[in-house]
């Protein structure tokens, strides 16, 4: 059932515009062709809003934020919100800095944000204004579990309404949620966590799986994380010895390329709580 | 023929100044290590212009443009004219907006381009004002073809002498034209629109092969893009079944380090027209 | 005795601050990485102490230098400063632009530095204003050989007396020195200088050395370059005949991931000298 959402990717190739970081923007051009998208990265203020009317989904990513750069990232979200595309906000390192969390805030405010896709404690600034946050990484006392997980995913859907997004939460367990229904992953491998980018690949994909499927973007954004979860094991399998994070970043691209239908139905492992309260 | 070209690269190891976008700076840096070249990235005004000083040619990209940057570009671009180093443009997106369009314009009038390289989508707009672009990848209404190949090869000629510089098309065919000849480059690989920075590189590349060999810049240009396809199939053949873009990527650049002159010579496929009009 | 330093970075995961150019970037937060420690890159003035404040140290790099990040460097080393974090400087390309070489001297100025780590050339132009660099690279006339290592080590150890800081030099010979003593590192390979960011991933991974082993510096240093070093020799040694330097970047991050303490204490290669005068 995943499949056709991959499937719909690679025959609608969607044009997917991108303000991101510059630590990891050549890993999220690459992801997206992989998976059947075509990346442009504009974030010039005086383009911004031109360079989106011309695709079909908007990625903002706050990494490497500058002031130059917060402007277009509105700039762009409104035009989007005009036309109707799925918007995704990435708030890397929200809780870092004041700077981070104050811009990550904005954004949810002004824009009609589609996906909200971050680390756990970063969602968790967004959504109490409290938490402790180190660095770009999760903290581990914020941890997903199998304990606490249906409690995660309970509040995941009630920020999600109250956000007017889905949430998606990506971690060892990953949890996708609208107001309505919860989706739990536990496709991925740790190794993802030994690499710079994976959260900020797994933003663009998401983007993109999002604006071929607008019929039902909770199902493709739950798509999206599988296929970046199955591409996380086949990479982990392809590793010899002598293999190390760079040559896994490069056979996870590789899978994510590779990927069929078949791959995505049969590979993805989640559960899905619906909730009629 | 060719090889002699490239032996030029490696003899004369030209340091080559990159303004260029930050999605596929790192690649751009790498395959002028590559192929025996030098590079390096300045872009803030006030150090373009004594950057360029010490270099031997310059390679202006205007893929994530920003205000910040054209002065820059204009800046080193005319220290460059005055030291009589190969200038070469890659109006990445032109079309795209009407900064991009307007910023490639600006370049193309105030400065003396030795090469103008671009995709058929980007060309057109900035010889005719018109034609419709999807981003930073080229129409497929603009695709150069068996049937319509001589028909471009004369209006890029055309072009050519009108904007007094070597106009250098890629895609399935390169063209490259000047204003009495055209050449038509059928090496290359379908792979190479999977991955970021082909384009970009393709550019760093072209601005090495005309700094150390600045006698005939037409044939240096047709070398370079002879090499970077030749490179393209060398790669493709590597290619395992577990491998995608990620790995083609690094196949390919790995295939401009180990080139040889006489792979060069005996693997390049083009036809040249010469025009006595 | 150096393979402890390693044990001590993976067991404190040090978070490192990057200040650093848009070229390498991406190889710099992957090494990290792969020697255990975390990165996080934020150049903006209006975060730049804040993310200061959660690292455990700050690696300060100058390539693609602009004027809106020299303030942050500045921000971002005063307050490091002040929490007594290591700060690396990395001048790239000191000596190439006077905007390069009059900013690598107000941070030596202003801050405290704890590492200044660059090649020959950069290393020359700020100890004695004198020099002619040739791009980012450092210049053959300047070469560290074994004929001038002596007078070079112990030329380093009177700088970094007089700079107060400790001077690490990168080459075919490595030299490392502070006021009482230089060390002579001999582990790497030619390949190094064939990929863009050999520099830049010393760097950042001195920094983390550095910063997860405070109560000697100097020897952490020693461990991180002579890591470096025997990872470069392990990349090497994996090359194919159809790999280049795009597959040797991915074998010697690959090598920095595996690296053993007991790898780390077998294969370095050393010698010191004390200066008792």
């Amino acid at each position: 059932m995943l499949g056709q959402y991959l499937q719909e990717v690679r025959k609608k190739a969607p044009l997917i515009h991108n303000i991101t970081n510059y630590v990891t923007v050549n890993d999220c051009a690459n992801i997206l062709l992989a998976c059947g998208a075509s990346p442009i990265m504009a974030d010039d203020k005086n383009e911004a809003a031109e360079i989106t009317a011309i695709c079909n989904g908007l990625n903002i990513n706050i990494g490497t934020l500058n002031e130059r750069t917060i402007d277009s990232m509105l700039s762009a979200g409104e035009k989007a919100a005009q036309l109707q595309h799925p918007i995704l906000l990435d708030p890397v390192g929200a809780g870092a800095s004041a700077m981070r969390t104050a811009t990550a805030k904005k954004i949810l405010d002004k824009l009609p944000i589609t996906v909200l896709r971050g680390n756990i404690s970063e969602i968790k600034i967004l959504s109490t204004g409290q938490g402790i946050i180190h660095g770009v990484d999760a903290n581990a006392a914020d941890r997903v579990t199998e304990d606490n997980l249906f409690e995660y995913m309970k509040i995941a859907s009630q920020l999600a309404g109250k956000l007017q997004t889905i949430v998606a939460i990506s971690g060892e367990i990953d949890i996708i949620a609208d107001k309505d229904q919860a989706a739990a992953v536990s496709n991925g491998h740790s190794l993802m966590s030994k690499i710079t980018g994976s959260g900020c690949m797994l933003s663009a994909l998401t983007t993109a799986y999002a604006a071929a499927n607008q019929q039902d973007i909770f199902t493709a954004v739950l798509a999206a994380f599988c296929s970046m979860g199955i591409a996380g094991e086949i990479a982990a399998n392809r590793m010899t010895d002598l293999d190390g994070n760079a040559s896994f970043r490069n056979y996870l691209i590789d899978a994510v390329y590779n990927m069929t239908a078949e791959q995505l139905d049969t590979g993805a492992k989640y559960q899905l709580m619906v909730y009629n309260d």
